[in-house]
């Protein structure tokens, strides 16, 4: 089927590339031209702006919206619901807002173009391994699009069968239908919350690990480990198995101490919203809080909270500051 | 090689037989003489006692103790003090506290017996997918046993070669050196320290997909979520992949609303010893230590500091106690 | 001056009479007659209607709501946005959001009445002790108001000078005007975030001294404490001493095991909002949110999340759930 | 009565000074003879050296040791066992382990010498407010000793006494008895535990309230807040006024910024064994963890754990580390 791409970045390149090859016809535009080249030159055809992508598709139009989530997506999505036509379908691929997802699903609706919101997760390796779609918005739009869904997932083959699971197919095949506007992105917000809870656990773990030949830790009881070749022993018959423990494998392999690093963590909204969500529903996160809180630690050199910690022990112990250690030490 | 086997509960039974059907000679021995006569069907060699199980291996003899830590451990430990040579090797393949393995360690090196302590991972699945070993200990000791681990170990082939990885076998075959006595189970400790945080993770991942149909969500944002359909969707081409994730949705396949469940969870000792290696390293552990704490607090129908916070509330405010909902619910 | 006050429960009702007794002219209104009638008695004019009560005030008005935040203030405000003339203020003095009074104020100043947020602290005895008010909003409005704010705030010889302390006036007096329209809400809703965070660290701090008489502690390490006693002692030259530190004293003292409590403990919006505050800007709060998270976890005999941590462990390792103890037990 | 006092520092000096203007006799002895000869100045006895102030008491002796947790008091302890007499009395002021009082009582007991562990807060303050004491060990050696506490505790009039409470004396006088050895000690630990969360949710809550004018917070929601006259405000009629808040207040006085201070957090022994205490007795302590773990990051750089997040997010995402901003900036 023809499929629109608007944004072919890291996700949206390889995404429109990994359609293309299953044999759909997929029109691709992106703001920088050449990142447009980049992709025309592997089989997506490409169009020289939105109105021109949305003029070289055949109706009902699917065109999947690959920008960062925010005002780009808010002006990409604008912009179609101004060219499109009623029974056409935005496809919101990015980390949108799911509140935003509804907004823009009635924004949309009102002219009778359909909305669906698909996190879509995969990273760098989706091209090879496929990608995980969870998808929200107008079921008959899902129906519509599910060879292009087909196209991007990974397939029933990338994982063993569930024991005891006795439903045939759905979320097997790598996409799901999760609900009314916003389920998907909401489920992908989750999901990102988790992935910074995994994350933190392992970088807890190795801390700790490595923290073994720390200062202070007593003769006896300091073990210089190899954290690298943990990481790799791990991968086999633990219990923490995981693809986020592969890739630290991969991490450990090539800089065992990690010395390319700065330790300054970005977040993106997910985690934030993630959050912000238990907080709404009244549901204990502790884990997936802190995981979002150590990486705004991560990018200062001190907060002003610590400052106040110190300003009271002056006053009332008359303490002096601590030093600080360098960067990962301790 | 020999081996005798000394507990042959869920764990040592399953390691006698995987390390018999390999074609090494293991003599078991267990408090439980119905334990034992399982294992001797399947080609374990049975023994009467702790004393007989010494007399029937070959020296120097090896003696893999795989009861629970702490007194249980203690005990047979100092039984093989007094029973075995010097050059014989005892094998602590529980969850011991490292200190302990230390101490364990120089009272066998008195009378010329070799220690290695040897965290196993596997669970329920060994058997079949094989354990994880994280060793510690005298290294000549490691050297002799090594065809028991190969044995023991899942093996280079049960994961995909990891990118960028230069050094060829250790860790690959499932099984390692990690150090000094001890090592071993400090290993195996963090890996249940992650395990409990990536448990955690998921855990408040799931609650809050759950809580998106939950009472004062408003209507446009309420979403009932098929959970055991995202458990497997996430299964294929996600982030947040992992056999714990396997495991989630093998459980949520066969009770999707996990009412086989009161959700009372237990906690090995690892849990708590890790948070405590953190606090002595000075190494930060919010994560590690919140999954901790939400286990205490599962066991609990109410604490003693709640109830200290309903009384201030009343104090300062003339407030009353809120209604407590059911079990899961909210 | 002349002031008219909405709602008369346990907040509003008190200031009402310590307005009145500092000789300000009070016309009071509630939705309960009955409590219309006891401030009544005590010097308070009663007046039978949101619209009587604007009728009975000499302009420029000043009315004070003093009702639950959400439905009821925006209810009370839209109606006096009706009555109210050019000129005119409405203090909200609820626990409103910040967000709501950039909004509110906007739709009074479209018809020219000024709006005040005043968060107010003091509970119950805030009648004797006077109320902590953080003011935002029209700074002109502030000024008109500051004789009514000075007779509910607790007045500078409430506490001792702070040493270093140059300026004069100001915060001492126990009112502050802090900013803009939602300022003063702002403030009140951190002050309450930190409230919960200080209640917590009592908590967790008194069920640890309770726990040293808990099951599983060696006798040699046992101790018996007398709660109440402690709390006691540390309000007197400690460095934890504090006015919740008296409040757990006076609950202690009265019932030292805290028999009449569930722990099951509500918290109003400002934890939340605080939460969400700290998330927003990227600010590290994990002491303010594992408050939060207590209180949200008391009020649940168990959640869906410790289920799933249940449901793992069965999966992996077959392991069986715990007992739970009862309330406040271990 | 007469008392040794060992070690005369910012704690020992003050006591000393204290106890001799109640009218005791005091022999002080320290390591650095010009601390010695500051109190000498106000009516304390100098010693020369333990063995001279030992002969310098009136049996029963009693001696006070306030010399830092860990070798030094081990040591003293040590040198004051082979010292004194059946009948004397050691008193450990300072902040030791209370599994080491345990030990130590054992070996004083071993010669007929009493032991007293006697938890001491007040810090810089104490010689004019007065130490609020937590003592445990040998019952007899603290009726002994009550003219000693009486004269070191702030007393009872230094707190409005607690509603409902009806107990005469006690812990009203700023001294208790908190039961056998060890158990001055733990009461103090977790004394220290809670001052470390009530520091960080004021230290939470106070970033809070400047993030209100960091980046990325909307124009209209940005509020420039007076932090100085914030703490000011709340020492009044507030829920959260204590004697923590009343030094905050104090140092935002003078260093509104707080610019004097890195942020780098020093933790006494303390807050850590709180947390394990609670670990040991399977009770949640999530705030008062945080706490801890707040000021093990604060004197890092960066941390593994840290770089390990930014090494997955490049392996699955080729996400690039983000920048680092400025000490207490945002």
């Amino acid at each position: 089927m023809d499929l629109g791409m608007i944004g072919l970045g890291r996700m949206g390149g390889n995404m429109a590339r990994r359609i293309s090859r299953a044999g759909h016809r997929v029109v691709g535009w992106a703001r920088h031209p050449e990142v447009v080249r980049a992709v025309a030159a592997e089989g997506v055809i490409a169009a020289e702006s939105i109105e021109d992508l949305v003029a070289r598709l055949k109706p009902p139009r699917a065109v999947w919206v690959m920008v960062p989530a925010g005002a780009p997506t808010e002006e990409v999505v604008a912009s179609l619901a101004e060219r499109l036509a009623p029974g056409d379908v935005v496809i919101d691929g990015g980390n949108s807002y799911f509140k935003d997802d509804v907004r823009r699903a009635r924004l949309l609706a009102a002219r009778g173009v359909l909305h669906l919101d698909a996190g879509t997760s995969g990273g760098v390796w989706g091209l090879e391994r496929g990608y995980c779609l969870m998808v929200g918005g107008d079921r008959s739009a899902f129906d519509l699009l599910e060879p292009i869904f087909r196209a991007l997932a990974p397939g029933r083959g990338a994982a063993p069968p569930t024991p005891g699971r006795t439903r045939a197919g759905g979320a097997e095949d790598g996409y799901l239908y999760c609900g009314p506007h916003g389920a998907g992105h909401f489920v992908k917000m989750i999901h990102n919350g988790i992935e910074y809870g995994l994350m933190q656990a392992y970088a807890e773990g190795f801390d700790v690990l490595r923290g073994a030949a720390g200062p202070g830790v007593p003769d006896e009881l300091r073990y210089e480990l190899d954290l690298a070749e943990i990481a790799e022993l791990w991968r086999r018959g633990s219990v923490v198995a995981s693809w986020l423990l592969d890739l630290s494998a991969a991490a450990l392999a090539g800089d065992p101490r990690l010395e390319g690093f700065t330790g300054a963590v970005d977040d993106s909204g997910e985690g934030r919203w993630t959050v912000q969500a238990a907080v709404e529903e009244g549901v204990t996160a502790n884990v997936l809080a802190a995981a979002l809180f150590t990486r705004f630690r991560s990018r200062q050199a001190s907060t002003f909270g610590e400052k106040l910690l110190s300003a009271m022990r002056r006053q009332f112990g008359g303490h002096r500051e601590a030093a600080r250690s360098g960067g990962g030490d301790r």
